[in-house]
């Protein structure tokens, strides 16, 4: 399985995912710019990667430090939590993950700056391990709502490079075609950075998945000649009342999957849910550079150079067309309000 | 206004639509071949065009030959008919205009075949103006459903550069714009071969028509909020009990609005409907080549280049989703069956 986000020794090596399926270029990262600059420019992608990478980052940035007091090594580790959260603003992995680790921190004792930024370092590796542990328990729980022989349509990307693990959606894939189920997947190609032709692709060629690729336009057509026999998807931030944040154009295979009395399920980790939002009109949506959508492979150009554009990174699937959400400790089902208060246990 | 297919003199002039908005070059056609190679390979493109460059095409394929005889003369169109036939089988107005054209020119008496040949230009150029006095028909019908300000989103390119006129979706947008209505466009990419990002927004900022441009995923996510009030587009053919084959993508954008509850109208001249054709079901769809899907403009590739891709031209879009068929002598409604039948006086 490849490995998305991995640390070495002393620092951090990432898969430059803009790149692929051109080329496979690992960047070894050492600063907290270099970090920031990995999360901006979508180099590394996924809220999970996104997490633990930016955990690794806090570590990489304090690492560059003298701090004199721990108040003030916290005073600077705030800073870049503030710092790296600016990078991509709607990713609530990023904050999530980054507040953990501070919160956690906290919690060990001593003036000891040394320790405390050695002690950061293995709180930003549980976090990964977490995730990877995490990636194979949503894997295993999927397994009840994936038939054998299952034809899956899904959208974006959400395997091994999206995460610290083997995925959410794709995680639950993997391991259906790990048990032997005969599963194959339609890939839709998710303009307009086109995860899907990119990276779903590569991911599950490599995985020797059987994958097609279609264009995102042609999922109504695929439904309608009953191609479809399920749909799964990922999550970037799951409200209280079981709306998902996802990648743009996830509302849309929604509607659709309803529309086709096809089941549509999200696989997101508990840390997806946020439930400060008590409904998808409160999930806030990254605008992205208009050029994204004038352009493929931000070089080739696809139209006049200065149309306006609409570029939102991501939709909000409103809970009644969610057949069910696969977490790490189970599927929730409606009405998901109490299912959700029900996993946290309040 | 701009014009995709125009006669000069002794030949025709293409503007080569896979070169907008890049470059703005025009061919100058005087043999049957290139008119196929030109619709093979969408140089020329929209139903209407394609029958009326195909006309055309005929008379430059007769014009090289020198059939002896009138039978020997009709024996030779036929086999061009089949020829041309080829280059696009599933674009019903290029059998329609070149069937209409044989059946009208063998009403022409006498054994000259040099009248003949003279004759059929004539008809060519017939075609083209009925195309032309159609387009203003159907712009002047579509107004009752176009609202002041309505923001419109649209689907591939039906516009002066479809046809042999104003447009058949496009007629309905510019008549709108020239009668001071304010209106806007939402121009759908189109994947795979981007006609709303290349034809459409080149096509509405010539015209100084407010445009902007989104990825086909992002419609779904636009009508969720509100910025959508009605959706056009054109028809490549319409089976007797109103279902429509157009681009694919059409269908997803029908379901979308019916979900929303925004009017979704086709506009297409009544040769679009085959009434041969019971049904949607009866539609045979072109499978278009899969590197259309694994490349954008045919050079810039977008994924692994062995993966299996799913191509289909069009898609069908069933009835009830179909809140009107905008033609040239009318609007119908449903219950199409009937309308249709009414509008055709059996």
């Amino acid at each position: 399985m490849i490995k998305a986000v991995e640390w070495i020794d002393d620092h951090l090596r990432l898969l430059d995912q803009t790149l692929i399926p051109t080329q496979t270029v690992y960047k070894e990262i050492r600063t907290i710019e270099e970090v920031f600059e990995a999360i901006r420019k979508l180099r590394v992608r996924g809220a999970p990667a996104i997490g633990i990478t930016a955990a690794y980052g806090l570590y990489l940035g304090m690492r560059a430090e003298s701090p004199a007091t721990r108040e003030e090594f916290f005073q600077k580790l705030e800073e870049k939590i503030q710092y790296l959260a600016e990078a991509r603003p709607t990713a609530v992995n990023l904050f999530w993950a980054m507040e953990a680790l501070n919160k956690r921190l906290q919690g060990s004792p001593g003036n000891d700056v040394t320790a405390l930024t050695k002690r950061l370092l293995e709180l930003a590796r549980e976090v990964h391990e977490d995730d990877r542990r995490r990636c194979d328990a949503m894997a295993d729980q999927g397994q009840e709502v994936v038939p054998e022989g299952a034809r899956i349509l899904t959208h974006c990307n959400t395997g091994a490079l999206a995460t610290g693990g083997i995925g959410t959606a794709f995680g639950v894939i993997y391991r259906a075609h790990q048990l032997g189920k005969n599963v194959s997947v339609f890939a839709d190609e998710t303009r307009p950075l086109l995860q899907g032709s990119r990276l779903t692709v590569w991911e599950l060629m490599t995985a020797q998945i059987p994958v097609t690729l279609i264009c995102d336009n042609m999922a109504a057509a695929l439904m309608q000649q009953g191609k479809v026999d399920l749909a799964i998807v990922g999550a970037d931030r799951i409200a209280g009342d079981g709306s998902v944040a996802n990648k743009i154009g996830t509302y849309n295979v929604a509607l659709l999957a309803e529309h086709h009395g096809i089941p549509f399920y999200v696989a997101a980790p508990l840390s997806t849910f946020d439930r400060q939002l008590p409904s998808g009109k409160d999930i806030p949506i990254e605008t992205r550079p208009e050029d994204e959508v004038r352009k493929v492979f931000d070089q080739c150009l696809i139209t006049v150079p200065d149309v306006p554009c609409w570029n939102p990174a991501f939709d909000v699937t409103p809970p009644e067309l969610v057949s069910g959400i696969i977490t790490e400790r189970g599927i929730l089902y409606p009405p998901y309000t109490e299912s959700i208060k029900n996993i946290f246990g309040n």
